[in-house]
C-alpha cells in the first residue's frame, strides 16, 4: 500500500469547458456534472496511477462483473465556497472510513486514504469554478467502486474502478413529505448490507417506494424485517421522532446506515441542551404519541437533503398528520447546521475541513 | 408492447470470429464468449431495435445508474446440442418468467417475450458452431438487465439495457464441497429482494463466503435472518436434504430463489417414487439427524452445476461429515437430469425445447 500512496496524481485537464452551458439556478439534483472526474483502478491487487481527467464515458465488457454480482459501493458528502472563496469539507473523514466499511462488506479492496482525499481535493481544486458560494449552492460529491472483473462466475471480481464525480446542486427542497411505515416489504435483513452504502440496497428499496408513491407518500420508514415493529430509517436518510422535547432515532445496527447527518444532528442537538435518546422507537410507541399529542416532529437527516421534515405518517391504512409548528426543532437544527456547513457559524466542533 | 414485438431483430454478423483460439477442453466457467451477443435497450418507455451484433465492450456514463443504485438482474440457463446437431433449450420460460418477476421487483421493465425467445434463439442460431456435444458440453446463456440512465439520485432508471451473451462451459465440477451453515450473516430479508434474481444478493454474499473459505468451507447454507434456524439455499444452488429416504427442500418464500433445477427435480424424484417433502429443515433436526445416521445426503441443486453432492456441514463449531455412499439419490438424480438434458433420454415431461 505504500508504494501506492506515493504514485502522484496525474492531471489531464480538458481542453474545454461546460460551464458556461449550465444555468445554475435551475440545477435538477445530481444531473449535471463538471468537466473532470477522478479515477484510480485496482488492478491484480494494485491500486494503479490516480488521474484526474476530463469527465467522459468510458468502454465496459457486457460480463463486467458489477453487472452481474453487483459489487458496487458509494458515498454522497458535499463541499461548500465560503465568502472568500476557500472551499470546505464537512466531515470527510466519516464518509472515507464509511466507504471502507462498505468496502469490506462487499468483499472489494479498501481504497488508500491518500487516493481518496488528495483525489477529491485534486478534483475539487480543477472544477472549483463550479463551486458556487451562497444561498444553499453546494456541491455533491459522489466517491464510487464498481467491480470491474469479467466473467459471469459468481466470485468477488479481481478488478476494480474508484471514481470520484462532482454534481453542482441548489439546496433540495423535497417538497411535503408524508411517508408510509413499512408493513411487509424491507430494505435490509440482520446480518445482510444493510449498514454498506451499496449499490443494490437502493434498487431494492424502488418497487416499494413506487407502490407508495402510487397512493399518495413520498416515502416509505422502514422497520426491522422480522418483526415490522422498530421504526429504522427511509430511503437516503435517517430518521429522528420528536416526542415531546426528547428527540429519538434508532441505534446503528447491521440493518442501518450510519448516517454523518445523523451522527451529527445529535451533537449539535445535545450541544443545544436538547435531550436525545438513541434508541429504537417502536410504531405502536409512535402511534400512541401521534394520539395523544406528544408527538411534534418527525423528520429526515441526510446529505442531500440535510433535514426533511415529515409532514405525516400512514400505518395500517390510518394516516397521521403531524402538528405544524411554529418553531420547530427540525428547522432550528437544519438552520445551525447549514451555518456550519456554509461557514456563516464557528465551526465550535471541528467538522469543516479546508481544501 | 405489439408495437415493439413485431420490431424485427436486426443482425450484424461478425467478420471474424474467435473460436479457433479457444480450447474447448479446458473452459474455465463464464469466461470465454461467443462472437455475438443479443441487445436491446428499453429508452423512454419503448423498447428500440433489438439486435444481434459482435461481442465486444460499450460505452457507459459514469453517473449510471447501475453503478449506484443497483438495477441488475440476470438469468442462467443453457442449451444443449443433441447428436443430429439440433440445438435444445431446458425449460427456457421458466427463465423467462422468472426474469419478469425479477424486473418487476426491481422496478425495471419486463422484457416481451418476443424480445427475449427470439433473441435468444437468433443468437444461438448465429454462435451454433459454438455450441459443443457431448460429454458434459454446454452452453451457458446469461440474459441480463441493467440500468442505463444517467444521473446520481436515488429514482429507478429511465433507461435499460437487456442482453444475452454465452459462454461455452464443460461440465462443472466444484470439487469436494464442504458447507457451513449460517449462525450470523444473511443473505435475504422477509419482504426484501432474495426471490429475485438481482446481481446485489450476489456482492452481499462473498464476504461471509470468504470468511467460510478461509476455515475450510466452500460454501455457506443461509438461514432465515431472523431466527438462523431454518435452512434455505446456498450462494447460487437450491439445497436438498435426505433424511432416510425422504428428501426434504425449503419452500420458495421472499427469501428464496424459485430455482428452476429444484422444481425440476422434485417432480423427477417423485416419478422415481421417492417421496418428497417441501418444507423448511431446521438445523436442530439437522444436527439431531446426522448425530443418528438418518441424515444419508445433502446436496445442492442449480442452473450451473446441475446437482452438487455436498460431503459435510459445519454448525457452531462442530463439523458433521456425511456418510460416504455407494447409489446416492444425488448421483441417480443428477444422471437423469442431465440425460434428458442432452436428450439421451427420453423427455417424457415436455421440459426441452428445441431452438
Ligand atoms: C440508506 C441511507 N440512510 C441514511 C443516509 C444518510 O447518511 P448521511 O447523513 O451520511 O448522508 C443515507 C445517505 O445519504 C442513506 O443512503
Ligand atoms: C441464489 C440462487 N439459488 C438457487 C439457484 C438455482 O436456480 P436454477 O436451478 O434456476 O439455476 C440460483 C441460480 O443459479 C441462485 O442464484
Amino acid at each position: 500500500m505504500s508504494a501506492t500512496q506515493t504514485k502522484k496524481i496525474e492531471i489531464i485537464p480538458s481542453t474545454t469547458s461546460k460551464i458556461n452551458e449550465v444555468d445554475f439556478e435551475n440545477l435538477s439534483f445530481g444531473a449535471v456534472f463538471t468537466d473532470h472526474l477522478f479515477e484510480c483502478d485496482f488492478i491484480d491487487g494494485e491500486w494503479q496511477t490516480p488521474t484526474v481527467k476530463p469527465y467522459a464515458p468510458f468502454l465496459v465488457d457486457p460480463s463486467t462483473r458489477v453487472f452481474h454480482y453487483g459489487q458496487a459501493i458509494f458515498e454522497g458528502m458535499k463541499a461548500y465556497k465560503d465568502e472568500q472563496d476557500a472551499i470546505w469539507l464537512f466531515r470527510p473523514d466519516e464518509n472515507y472510513k464509511r466507504f471502507n466499511k462498505s468496502a469490506v462488506r462487499m468483499a472489494m479492496p479498501e481504497v488508500p486514504e491518500a487516493i481518496f482525499m488528495d483525489g477529491l481535493k485534486e478534483l475539487l481544486k480543477i472544477d472549483q469554478a463550479w463551486v458556487k458560494k451562497g444561498n444553499g449552492n453546494s456541491m455533491y460529491i459522489r466517491p464510487f467502486m464498481i467491480g470491474t472483473g469479467t466473467g459471469v462466475i459468481a466470485n468477488p471480481s479481481d478488478n476494480y474502478k474508484f471514481m470520484i464525480i462532482l454534481s453542482p446542486v441548489k439546496s433540495y427542497y423535497a417538497g411535503e413529505v408524508k411517508v408510509i411505515v413499512a408493513e411487509h416489504y424491507s430494505r435490509a435483513a440482520n446480518g445482510g448490507i444493510g449498514a454498506a452504502k451499496a449499490a443494490g440496497n437502493y434498487a431494492g428499496q424502488f418497487y416499494p417506494t413506487n407502490l407508495a408513491n402510487k397512493e399518495g407518500f413520498q416515502q416509505i420508514i422502514w422497520t426491522d424485517d422480522a418483526t415490522h415493529t422498530k421504526l429504522e430509517e427511509a430511503g437516503t436518510m435517517n430518521v429522528f421522532f420528536r416526542i415531546n422535547d426528547t428527540l429519538y432515532t434508532a441505534p446503528t445496527s447491521e440493518r442501518i446506515l450510519d448516517g454523518v447527518t445523523r451522527k451529527t444532528l445529535i451533537d449539535l442537538a445535545k450541544s443545544e441542551g436538547i435531550q436525545v435518546e438513541v434508541r429504537s422507537v417502536l410504531i405502536d410507541e409512535l402511534v400512541e404519541a401521534a394520539n395523544n399529542g406528544s408527538l411534534k416532529e418527525i423528520f429526515g437527516a441526510g446529505t442531500a437533503a440535510v433535514i426533511s421534515p415529515i409532514k405525516g405518517f400512514s400505518y395500517k391504512d390510518h394516516y397521521y398528520e403531524l402538528p405544524k409548528l411554529e418553531n420547530s426543532v427540525a428547522a432550528d437544527l437544519k438552520l445551525k447546521l447549514t451555518n456550519i456547513q456554509n461557514k456563516l457559524a464557528e465551526d465550535t466542533f471541528g467538522w469543516t475541513v479546508k481544501v
